[in-house]
């Protein structure tokens, strides 16, 4: 079944479809992945479109259109389209989210020590604000969130589990079904962060169990920078008022008083960018085209051949933890800085990026993590850029010694 | 100098400059203004090299210039470059900035009959979170805030004065230079909502006294949809923490600790579309190449020619309050509901909009508004423009007589 998925992608055909291949080996999919062409024509013929008949005109025109992005991200990650609201990018809907939690004092969060530097500065923010306590989930042997830990933790003060699936570094999936059993058996509401697992591999909001789950457009997902989607389950959409409102997320009944909106959009402000939804629309479609479980496959092929490619090079460090891996690879060098090899590698047309300590707060505390490399590589990736990139690296380890 | 300020502006270039005209008489200015071809050159350009080389590296290659939008709108308005956020939207600005005042309750919170509905359920909001009172300003007789009226309602518990500078609709253009001293005065931090004012007429923060000032790009400042930006003086913004924060707001200076960032991009996220702070960058080089008098002048002179025009048509009630007016005209006709004046003019390839009574709910219930239709000339437009928009309402006026 691992072949046949495989085989179903056409790597000359997407390649084809990827401007950028012809410009740059890029392994920084983490970051922001290349748009495929009926991405950036989306955006590009729609913002045109506006300047010819005007913004209000285009957005009438095109309601059609518009309004099938919710139809594409239910496809996409699950659960009904009134579950969905679309967010200028992952951070402001997962602070959306977040935020509209009715915390108290006394309350817990329970999190992970590979959680992402913008969520765990919001959990101090809170934390100070509420008198809230922020509890770092224990992890496994191999680095991973461990689930039994969690079980033990939870008691009745614990008011939101909130973790990232994939770590921006550390090459980690954690385990986001079974936290999600957990979860739901205690009756706890579970965010999940699953900016790096959108467009890299399936994702469906009921396996996983969460009751809210944010993304970015921009990363796996191939769509343009400015675009974020949050879901959030109708039995806590129900009983959840956004932090801030507009007159798109509630109605003026009378004179003093406001109705919220039923449906999640009620995260949504009104003024929204028409352009980068229809972007949005099209990498969602064109992931799904593909085939979530074919791009799964083939980033895990591609991540294995660089991690194995990599080990065997003289004085570089893999930096990645956990036994389940994403495409997502952090490695050191010693004696040569990342932000060194990083800029050879640009010399050579290679993207890659560094993840500084300081996206990672807890796990790079704990493991004293330098600036590490981060390579990324997806589908769209060809097994000679992964040899001409694992060259470069040799020849920067070369360089020291 | 009038007449100076006129002539400076060539209205043969910014037509030739603007794709939109050969399409439409676009009269919905207030809504979303045509861009003209240099701000959607710089977002599809920025777009296409996103494509070709990556986002983060299109970032890093064009940074001087992504920079620069930060010294183009401190330009536009005054103040410092530190004191500037550029946000996703308007609304995501005045968010920011309202959410995050420290409201106790017994709080006043001072505003506006012509406030925009979005503000207004936000005022609900906080006065139902925090036990806070929202109370209205009287107007004069004329429909303006009246700035008497105000200074006798100040006291002790007055929190914030947040005003519309130029309604969404009603013609209106509240003294807001008038209110700032009145705030100034007393102490009061002064929230000024300058949607429609940024990009039609001279803004100068340090005349109006305000301490934040909001404003979107898609509007009279012809920028693209998706942008917009928060002022806020660096006296507030010492003593102001975001309702929320990120990794950009604010960094981690050991763990359970964290610091904001001293300038006012503390109030935006760390992602952020890159594309239309381009854009949004060169429609304010574009507004002030040809100089914001000279826009105001001409914006004016069409306005002035538009209700002259319209206060003749036998049947149409125009709905404008104030005695200085804005480039936004309402009416209704007598027999026709709004929304088939605007069809009927769309057919003609005119764009106008409807305003309902939920976007400005106090001043819609006090004057018992229908939905008014709303004309928004801009600098562009021609005299010839007018005139056919002007038959065609004559035209609608008639079919019912």
């Amino acid at each position: 079944m691992t072949a046949s998925r495989t085989d179903s992608l056409d790597l000359t055909a997407v390649r084809r479809d990827t401007p950028g291949v012809l410009h740059r080996i890029h392994l920084n999919n983490a970051g922001a992945a290349l748009m495929p062409a009926p991405v950036l024509q989306a955006v590009t013929d729609y913002l045109g479109r506006e300047s010819e008949i005007g913004g209000y005109e285009a957005a009438a025109e095109q309601a059609g259109q518009l309004d099938d992005v919710y139809n594409s991200i239910a496809k996409l990650v699950g659960g009904h389209r009134d579950e969905i609201a679309v967010t200028e990018n992952a951070t402001v809907a997962w602070q959306r989210a977040f935020y509209a939690m009715d915390f108290q004092p006394g309350d817990r969060i329970l999190t992970t020590s590979a959680e992402f530097a913008a969520n765990y500065i919001a959990f101090l923010q809170i934390a100070k604000r509420f008198d809230v306590t922020v509890d770092v989930i224990p992890n496994d042997d191999a680095g991973a969130l461990d689930p039994t830990a969690l079980e033990r933790m939870i008691d009745g003060k614990v008011r939101l589990i909130a973790i990232t699936w994939i770590p921006t570094n550390g090459g980690l999936v954690n385990p986001a079904v079974e936290v999600g059993k957990i979860a739901n058996a205690h009756g706890i509401p579970y965010l999940l962060d699953a900016c790096q697992a959108v467009g890299q591999m399936p994702v469906d909001v009921d396996t996983l169990g969460c009751d809210m789950l944010t993304a970015t457009g921009r990363k796996f997902l191939r769509a343009p920078r400015g675009t974020g989607f949050l879901y959030i389950r109708k039995t806590l959409l129900d009983r959840t008022e956004p932090a801030m409102l507009d007159l798109f997320g509630a109605k003026v009944v009378e004179l003093g008083d406001y109705e919220l909106r039923p449906d999640a959009r009620r995260f949504e402000t009104w003024e929204t960018n028409y352009s980068t939804r229809l972007g949005l629309r099209a990498a969602v479609d064109y992931a799904l085209a593909i085939g979530l479980e074919a791009i799964e496959d083939r980033c895990r092929r591609l991540a294995d051949l660089l991690r194995a490619h990599l080990a065997a090079i003289p004085g570089l460090q893999l930096r990645d933890l956990g036994s389940r891996r994403s495409a997502i690879i952090s490695f050191t060098l010693d004696g040569v800085e990342a932000a060194l090899v990083m800029q050879q590698l640009k010399e050579k047309q290679i993207n890659v990026s560094v993840s500084p300590p300081s996206s990672t707060p807890i796990d790079a505390s704990a493991r004293h993590l330098p600036p590490v490399v981060r390579v990324s590589p997806h589908y769209y990736n060809s097994e000679d850029e992964v040899e001409t990139f694992v060259a470069a690296v040799r020849a920067c380890a070369q360089d020291v010694t």
